[in-house]
């Protein structure tokens, strides 16, 4: 890991108690630990043993944070909604966490095409847009075609039918016929934000 | 078939003469034949034998028309370019020798968005609008959610790697957002020509 | 949204206080919601806070209708019986609420040939017809050989074994060797009953 | 093998060569051999060293039979036409050469029913029906539908797209709901008739 | 349905009060009727309400069977045991009741074939074998190079990771180097049985 | 596009006729175009017409460069040797032409560990790594697992069996347990290099 | 079996009594049984009437070994940690109750490599390595350019979106381009561990 | 690489120039290096810049071997017969020039059982058995029930249908219910006989 960066659980598949345990043992060397992929019950648990602990919901990350981080330039993170919207803030939360400033452009889908056109401008001032997208997951290609920023496409496992559990939002966004955009696993907010984050700290480190 | 439409041969795996015989053959009963996946060598041959017979070259259709029908309504047969023309020009063919007016849009892509809101007036006056992508197959659903218009869409074979001959533009259309969009096989123009015509027929004959 | 139209929600994979709220809110500036895929439980709760809203219980759909619409047209929603009525009925409700006149007709499947036949008048008649199938799904290409309509074939995840959750009534329908079938995704009632009844309005509409 | 039973080659993806010597080594022991999937090429080379060779070209068998079996019984091999005839064919002329009487019928498709319909009774007096389908493979389904005989259901890799060379003609013929009908091999015409045969002769055997 | 045969309801997916209600109707105009994939709570709410009634239970079988057939021939089903059994036992108890006597030879696997041979026998008095196999599926390969009878398989869902629910045992069936095999759907054994049970009466009536 | 980024012909599929008037086309509005994906045979032809076009024959494109563009920063490609290595060179000279440094790192393969790890230093200073990889596709991890640089992966369709055209690699390179890896479309160095270079530049334009 | 093989029972898909039944009748001719994939309440029942079992709960292994057996060699059994650890030791304990010292080394993952390499002298002295790897699954290429040993590797089902339940491990490790890997099914400890025993007994048997 | 190992170049998908410069370059500083999928054409040109190359034709391996290797033990490698052979005899001919003796046994399919039987006692004597198996892939399960050794199983692309490439026999060895079997990737010969050999040596090894 990247020095200032956190020490990351993922917590799904493991027990409360994995995940407690696990938590306490990085705590010991390190001031910022998060896990990603917890419940609210997990998080419940590991407050009682790890008072400082916080909770993200909508992302699902517990966070540990002993130590302060300046956030620097910016990352927009876009969807189009309600179903998309954990993978999004799992993105989102893991890269302020790093240390990017984040900006949610959480109402824009291929079928309101306009509300995505009417905020174009705040994509333009990122340094990184990550874009999450279920079902057709038509909407990377959309942003892509407007704007010239490195798109980070993470396809969700929302849809049904012939969604085939993500795989249908995963080909689209492989598949893309504008230039420029690199996929990452289905639902996988975390590694998104991660990537993102080490990219905009990168622009923004040479700043100076 | 319903009355007044051609009777169709379906080229691909059949010889030559093969192609031939069974077009003599319709042409008995019939004073309209085609015959799609046609290539020009097996054109060449049957001109030999039917002078009056015409080929579409993009479309790879080769007409027999003994009898002439008044184009009626309009379609709109859209998509990005090259690649995916000779599944448009499939589309748009048979739907003009099976009586409806066709317009073609074939510089619209998800890459350049504004070339397709630049002729969205052109969508809102046809009765059906057929969407041909290959790729991503991202189209469909972005004129989808412009258009208030049935749209069949049509995904092609056209794109390399995870495309896998066009799954990723089927899955992408099957599972679009936007409602109102269906589907037919991947490079099936013929089928989107047809039920488009269909539709568009059934529009302008109730209109009187 | 075509005008007229109902806004829609789709409540699957929503907690019934979002349905809800969604629900409150769109019901501000629309006199027409319904809610698709929901639960009897999430009716019941809504109902308390909305007392007009109305259960359609085989379609599993919410609705709202503080205004009349006229029902215009017919649309023939097809299947073979018991498995697939969730999803005939999504579709018929969806019709019948978007402003189309449906007849049902429910127990024609492959295995038994003779009762399709026996009505295969009630579908002349239509402007358009649905055809919902699961297993192998050939229904749509049996009605097809017959009726020469615009049919818009719905796959269901309805089988086991070798039917991988609907891939195979999906392929069967979208390989149909009779043209002018055009497909949507599986279990996708609602798109199917929204296309359907956007031709038949256009249809009837035009009639004046 | 069951007694009388010729020895059979499987010529694909052997040379010339190969299929002449296999023939030569054979007919050492055996009065009657076949090569199955053998072109033209391969007959014209074997019939100057075998020059009682005979070739089904449809069927692509090359037989060699130096003592007579009577015919038995009765199959039925259907299919719709031109491109699924070459598995119809292989089907046919091995139940033939096997020792069953077969009655072909050619032009049946899910496309034109009545074609079906008006030919039922040829169904009726055989002991076991082939049914062979490309695309969407739903004859083996509308045939079980009408005919109380064991279907043996052969999908071949006819067609193109979302057929994905004949899966989808496999799955559909696994899924159908007409119960009573058992599938081999995409195109395996051969297995088909070996196995129709073996059913055929066993009926026929205890007649007497 | 040939004459004799039992009406047949597929229990599965269907509610208790369904189940209950088709048989009753069924029962009207039938003097057999049976319903697969039934369990035994189900088996227990039809008892109260059907008292002659019976369940098999390793076959999940509700059978009413108001009149007697008489049974006749043989058919074999062999598999390799405990995993299977439900699969098996719903193809010998549908064959059964359909009027075939069965043979059950369950303790038969790949792993140790000595078993098989050692019980070879029984299969050469049969007019029809069943062989069931989940995991690798290669049982039906094994006997059918053992024994000249029409082979029908049955893919069961037993095993894990690359078996794919079933997916390799019913690929390994249809791709078998030995001919006259025929394959139904994973798990479908009441389909072989049916089938199985066809082909031996067939047989054993054209036996006087 | 990105201001001073050339225009780009995808080749494959054309025949040289059509991009050769592609070229001259867009050479009337842009001082630099290439053609990505073009055979030897078309550059010969194409240099007839257009003199000063250069040939990159490992990374197949066609250059007409009538500016220059000052390279900055740096990109690392790295790959295993012979079988990746036009995919890894159109990535390369793809970023070189749009204004990167490039440094290439081509003997280091999973199977040879050591080479990689003696050469980790390279990858220190570039600002982002590409990294392309057939077969099992392991490199991408292995390099993220001790470069903490933004790395994009590049599936190759080279392998064979169960690699099924890049499938494998692809979903190794999607599954990495590394985080901070972004994946583009099997064999889509262009889109790899399009990326690199865009972050690549934005670094350095924001270093002064 | 080979001669003082323990007999093995595959508990999942059975009952606890089933279980517990095979495991006394087994007993009754063997001094040394055990049961895999056994939950810790199969295990309590079980031990009521067999009060000398023993349970090795992260194995998943419940075993009566009534009779000793001396342990030879060497295996190592590596994996990155927690989520393939009941995997792992499955094989391990196999093949420690088949007669084999096992080495864990359960801290090596591709994401750390030093640790991978520090304890590489551990690998040498073994006579056979089994990796056990979900995710991408890359880590028995890494080992296999480290360790000339014949490497057992074991897909794991742990991970998520386009790991398609072990698919992409599975893939990954039967495309290695390291030679000398060979792969078991996806979670299949209890064969690598059985395969991997064998190996290592016949290595140290003819040692004498 | 083991000591005493060849060299090995990939020799698919390269050009003759490109393998007989590897092999100049290997041979420097290598007194054996070995060639595998090399054409007949390869080997001519090859042979006239080195004269000492020799050709295993049915295993498409090249060799220069400029000291000689002392043969152990013993491997058995078996198929079924012709369409099989290249992939066995590459396995065979790897496993001998690594040091193995190597006894064929190319006559034992699952469809003539009786031949594997009569035959059982050759593999009693080797240390390791590769069995390679095309179509439905079931002999090595088959030779693992009947022998208590460990097996390796090369699945190879012969088949068509529902065979996929060989995708039929790869699940089917990875399914089996033997335990004991490991797979490498379809077709993949050299390194079943590399690990063969691997094993073997081994084991020979430690006689002395
Ligand atoms: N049953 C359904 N299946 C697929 N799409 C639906 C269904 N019901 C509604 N929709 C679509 O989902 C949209 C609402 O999605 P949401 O905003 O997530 O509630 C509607 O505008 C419809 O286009
Ligand atoms: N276990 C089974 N698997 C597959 N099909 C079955 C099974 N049991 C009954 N069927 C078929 O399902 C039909 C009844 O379906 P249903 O009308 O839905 O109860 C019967 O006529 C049989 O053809
Ligand atoms: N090797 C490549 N792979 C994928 N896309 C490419 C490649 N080369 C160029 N492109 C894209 O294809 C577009 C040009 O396509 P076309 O208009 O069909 O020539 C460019 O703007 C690029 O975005
Ligand atoms: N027939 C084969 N199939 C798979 N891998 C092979 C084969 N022959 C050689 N190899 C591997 O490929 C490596 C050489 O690849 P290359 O450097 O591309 O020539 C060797 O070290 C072997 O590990
Ligand atoms: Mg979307
Ligand atoms: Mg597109
Ligand atoms: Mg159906
Ligand atoms: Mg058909
Ligand atoms: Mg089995
Ligand atoms: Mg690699
Ligand atoms: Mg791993
Ligand atoms: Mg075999």
């Amino acid at each position: 890991l990247i020095k200032g960066f956190p020490e990351v659980i993922f917590s799904q598949g493991k027990t409360t108690d994995q995940v407690i345990n696990i938590m306490l043992e990085l705590l010991k060397v390190n001031n910022r630990v998060i896990a990603t992929r917890a419940t609210y019950e997990v998080y419940k648990s590991l407050k009682e043993r790890i008072p400082d602990a916080v909770y993200f919901d909508r992302a699902r990350i517990i966070a540990v944070l002993r130590e302060d981080v300046e956030k620097k330039g910016k990352i927009v993170v876009a969807c189009a909604g309600t179903a998309d919207l954990p993978v999004a803030e799992e993105a989102a939360v893991t890269a302020e966490i790093m240390g990017s400033n984040v900006e949610r452009i959480y109402d824009v889908g291929v079928a309101g095409l306009h509300r995505l056109i009417d905020q174009i401008d705040k994509f333009y001032s990122a340094n990184v847009v990550i874009v999450v997208a279920g079902m057709e997951g038509a909407l990377p290609s959309v942003v892509g075609g407007l704007v010239a920023k490195p798109i980070i496409a993470v396809p969700t496992s929302v849809g049904y039918g012939a969604n085939f559990n993500g795989l249908s939002a995963l080909l689209t966004m492989l598949n893309s016929c504008v230039p420029g955009i690199a996929v990452v696993n289905i639902d996988n907010g975390f590694s998104a934000g991660y990537l993102a984050n080490m990219i905009n700290l990168m622009v923004e480190e040479n700043k100076k």
